[in-house]
């Protein structure tokens, strides 16, 4: 069976975001005066296959661990659905 | 009333995105061989205030096509929630 999992990393709040602040400051100079705090992270679509839905996010959040997210200084979450 | 809108900006299906393809490489490395396709994009989280959702959408979606996302190789969804 085919699964697509959608994953979501963001610097941790107590992290400072540089690149979230340039977005911010960005929006601000264009006219967006209603923008409060921007944060800027990774989205990461992975196709992948596997007998059921359990067993996939088990590997997914493995995956998160070892090599897409850096728990130090970041959040993850993700969901995984069938393709 | 204060939203957070959740913006995705990824390379269209046609862009090379070698970012992706190094992920993927590194995930098949580290033993997930059900790994496929990998996309690597951007997730953006901003808070703002607004009078209603209808309006904020409008304004996101004007935030995307003018800085968020790069409409000639990037695909963009949101979505936009009271916070």
């Amino acid at each position: 069976m085919d699964f697509v999992a959608r994953v979501y990393v963001v610097p941790k709040p107590a992290i400072l975001d540089p690149q979230g602040k340039a977005v911010e400051t960005s929006l601000h100079s264009l006219g967006y005066e209603e923008v409060g705090d921007v944060r800027l992270g990774k989205y990461i679509e992975v196709k992948l296959s596997g007998d059921g839905a359990a067993g996939v996010e088990a590997r997914v959040e493995e995956m998160c661990r070892r090599l897409l997210a850096n728990e130090v200084i970041e959040d993850y979450r993700f969901d995984v659905e069938t393709a």
